[in-house]
């Protein structure tokens, strides 16, 4: 790796900074995974993730990325043709969408223009017109990492029960999990999808789904084919705080020590922190002149901010010239964003100074890279940050 | 975790115990997935692996353990109703055949004692009865970590060979990779399937396939579901440097770390130093008058030792009182050997004093335990390590 | 430790933000200092120290504070009763001259006002009034860390030709090496002291004196009772990599790491950087409409920056707002200095957005304590760090 | 560093084994040293530390070697020309005397063979004869690391208190404080001083004196040139939780781990467990035929067993094929010892099978040189570690 001076900025939006306590954790000895130690480590984790879920189910940890717990989600409840109804909020839910189909589901999949969220509207229009009850999941991205939305969960729960029709929710947290508030209990969410390396502030590999009643009940009748994801061997398992395979220790050891931290700052000041860092970047970027991707004033992002560029202007050069002069990295605009549009990652172990020099570096990096921005960008955000 | 003086002595076959250097590479900070710096580590990382497998073909890494590595093989190769031919060599083997049936295949299961490998005779029996090449897959377990036996891949490779048989060879190396010889291309093998915590001395969380062109080709037509462990977006963005999704970017630093461990060492002495240790560990057994498990001299494991103990002894109280009184792990005897075997693992990060601490640990265990030895036992290994 | 999401910022001058990577090396397993690795390590280490000494002489480390390093460089060259010339630059430089009086020495103390360098003139002066050459020794701060103000070694050194004195010239380099240009024998230095805990980056525990060869010679016959400091056991040790007693090895670690850190940089780029780094900071400070401390144009530091309040604001309060609200730690003013000045470190392992950050920081916090700044002063600190 | 499989056996009297909790803890990142989080670790270390020494008094950590701490000891309590009684019970206690008589002490020392402690009916004697009360202080070594002689420091005192002599009682516990008993209130001890490296289990860098009332007193009237040294401006610091100079802030993270390792074991349970190691380290000793330095069962050494090989035998070969060939460091026969003894160091964090590993690697080492040994040595070893 190259050579720098000092820490770098690393504010894509996941993975997130992992704190050094975190990194101490994952730096321990690795044990016996069938011993008495490992079970225990595993009880207290099994209960101490669920509070950042907000349920008081279980929550089935695997050793992947969020990808496999996407793909967890869909094996344990669906059968093969069964069909989902899916809202194109963005390229992570494209991808959703497409893993679905390539496992044998058919999906209604609602468009959308990439700066929204998922529109209750929509669901409440797409099953009342399925009187027959053939949708058998509603698949929502809450937070849209590739565009800085975050979707509206309780209003898509009340307009699913607005229809009276018994389609699971199942909901991807991957970049808000543990940032932006979140309750699968409460809002009635079936499947909760989510991974380490975002707002739990662990290096990736651990992929989560949090289940409900309905949920584990609709696995007895999934038939989709499934082993590694299956819940059920897992959730047996694990009641005696054991994996049916060789678990990721290492990084369960980091998220012990990832939910003290959030346990220490406590959930609300961690949500608060995220809002008003969220604030400050909306402030920069209007302050700037710059116009931010997320269209609906409901939906901004707590973890990200993604700015939309004029079209004579490159956002990845934009990022190269950020990356080569001030070390920082930046989220790209993906595939129909690309070079449109540069994210602000502001989540996950991260403070005022930090988004200060955050904010400093785009928009010396933009003034660099030739695009007009008004100075009184960055001030405007320090006076969010100076605000009590 | 309970408070001891002194290192732990992980003895179980695996997760082995992880050299500083690479629990110090895994606790780097963790950077953008999708930047150079993580290209060039990965671009290197996967040429740096294939001598390991002895391939100079595509090696993919998943963030899973080496149960989602099986299920990768398996889906990537193989459609609904294929049949496979598989061998009952232990707890390994009938769990990877479980899968299979679990994923819809049809499995031959050759019957066998967990006291030997798979049987190359059985192969070519068996092959040579399939006239009709229904037989899609040839899967064996390389060694079978339950037993502590090594099955003869270059024989099963003559067999099927022999018979002319276009089946695939898929070969799961899980506790072998890294610690005995094995050649993925000079034995003609198909999906090499490995993982993280066992000769390559990193903490679980990492599963492998080195893959052959011929299950390339295979790949094409296999018409099992599949997105998470689908080969071919992997290749093609590991042409790049990238994933398709988020990788486990500390256990990659790990893993660099631990293959220039092996660099340093040398495969051919890694190997030896694992048979001489196993060598050891058998006139320690034997020493003692104890029956090894393994049945077939040409197929000892040189990274486990299985002990099999007479009826009136109960396996795992030696075990519990081992790990009480001297802090040693072993490893318990699985499913149909639960209570009259114990396992000692000596592989990964190992050497000639902690393994004479480990068999001084198991004499007094079996002693404490009321199983009759002789105390030669130690004396016969300390004699194979001082010899030269 | 109170708990904090994101990375505390530790601007004070020193100790400086350790890197990642010299963390780790301290973090090593110890090991025999008698045996052949540390040997190597120590011959390896004693070489490459030199250069950022700018020395081709040997270099002793001592397991102690900068602070022993100062008191072994008087006990190894003087004799009781010796007279010093020394210059009140500062908090340091009157610490020192305290020392050396404890320990047996007559200080001549040139006076200062705290926010200029030792005087060359004064040097001269001093020296070609003793005719006699009474004078045994000259004492320079090369930069005060209490004042941020730098001394003109070579000017220094050219009063002292010009005088014909046989003085030595000890200079204490604890804030400067590593980070500004400082070369030993260039400049005709004798005794070079130093730390580990500021531009090279470690943490604290490591003392250091550079010797030139007629401080070799003076030590022959110098009379101080020493022991512990004594240079001669040490060298003689060295010549084979030991030590005469047990060597603080982890540190040792750290320091071949941050050697290596500084090789990567290129010493010309760390001065280069830090000149830019407090180029930057003046113009914050200036554009604040605030005074800094150093009054000569040719002194200013390039690792620390003194702030000067006006009478009715109290330095030390605004240092605790910017504690509490964001996370940073900064100088006090020390002494005579006390609630009238604050100091801003831009030392070590350190960049531009961090800079940029730290400037947000002491600017918010001015404002939360009710200093009238001008906003834009952050915006001129940026200019600096914007331009190529 | 040479690659090597598996962990070096570090089975010197220290350095010792540093467990990864404290290497963990001293790779935090560094603090400031006068802020209240500084201030709070330093309040606390202080008062944790006391128990180990014994004390309810002051403990002074300096960053320093054990050296140090001598050197400190001395030129807090004696001034020029004092007497001092020492006793020459090995290498560790003569370096100290050199010490005393180059700060200008003037030593009476009391011959001795190298097998048995400071003799207490020499104290008595030597005191009894000094009616004018011209020895100012004993100076005496608890446990010599070059012989595994442990002096009897109750004894010592008690035979002060027979004289009814005023002189200081100075103790070296350099290599015995957190490993056998020892008790500087009870004892009557003026000065306890000792280092990190040893039974703290850190890492060489501080250096310890616990200060008697007594000595408290005596400091205020001693005369030899001290500034680093000195107690008073430490102690006056200390009170506000900080130093007068810049500590050793890692290591200080290191000691509050180590400090409580030992009360999570219970210090009772480490003097025991270091008891029994040495007593099985003895029973192979003598099972192998050979000698032990220390020639009085009363001063058996529980942290280092000296083994005293026939004239026909090298120790340093005995020591360098244990090395070269089993990867353990063995501590050297020092000065009139070498060539003759080899030292086995099983103190700090240490456990069974470690031992059991150590004392195998001796047996195979010592026939690969040559020495005649019964192998009987380490079963009896087992035997002891076996008996509960």
């Amino acid at each position: 790796m190259t050579a720098h001076s000092g820490r770098h900025f690393l504010q894509i939006p996941g993975p997130t900074n992992v704190p050094d306590r975190v990194l101490h954790a994952i730096a321990q000895s690795t044990i016996d995974h069938r011993g008495p130690d490992f079970a225990e480590l595993t009880l207290d984790l099994l209960q101490r993730v669920k509070p950042v879920f907000g349920t008081s189910g279980p929550v089935v940890i695997y050793p992947s990325s969020g990808t496999g717990a996407w793909e967890a989600a869909l094996v344990n409840t669906l059968s093969p043709g069964d069909r989902v109804l899916a809202f194109e909020t963005g390229h992570f839910a494209s991808l959703w969408r497409d893993m679905a189909e390539r496992l044998g589901l058919v999906v209604d999949f609602v468009p959308g223009d990439w700066r929204r969220g998922a529109d209750p509207a929509a669901v409440a229009e797409r099953l009342a017109a399925d009187t027959e009850h053939s949708i058998a999941a509603v698949m929502v991205v809450h937070n849209e990492t590739s565009t800085g939305v975050t979707s509206r969960i309780p209003e898509i729960r009340a307009a699913i029960d607005g229809a009276a029709h018994p389609a699971l929710l199942l909901v991807d947290t991957i970049s808000s999990l543990g940032s932006i508030d979140y309750r699968h209990e409460e809002w009635g969410v079936d499947v909760t999808i989510s991974c380490s390396q975002k707002g739990l502030m662990l290096p990736p590999g651990l992929g989560f789904n949090a289940i409900s009643e309905k949920a584990l009940a609709a696995a007895q009748k999934a038939r989709l084919p499934k082993a590694y994801w299956d819940w059920a061997p897992i959730l047996e398992a694990n009641a005696r705080g054991f994996y049916p395979y060789t678990p990721s220790t290492n990084l369960l050891y980091g998220l012990r020590e990832a939910l003290l931290l959030l346990e220490e700052e406590g959930l609300p000041n961690v949500f608060a922190r995220h809002n008003r860092h969220a604030e400050a970047t909306r402030a920069a970027v209007r302050g700037w002149g710059l116009e931010i991707l997320c269209a609906d004033e409901r939906e901004h992002s707590s973890v990200l901010t993604a700015v939309l560029l004029d079209e004579g202007h490159d956002a990845d050069k934009v990022r190269q010239i950020i990356l080569d002069r001030f070390d920082m990295s930046l989220g790209a605009g993906l595939s129909k964003l690309a070079g449109r549009v540069f994210r602000i990652g502001h989540l996950g172990d991260f403070n005022d100074l930090t988004l200060a020099g955050t904010l400093a570096g785009v928009q010396m990096g933009l003034e660099l890279a030739g695009v007009s921005v008004d100075p009184a960008g960055l001030q405007a955000a320090l006076e969010v940050l100076r605000a009590e």
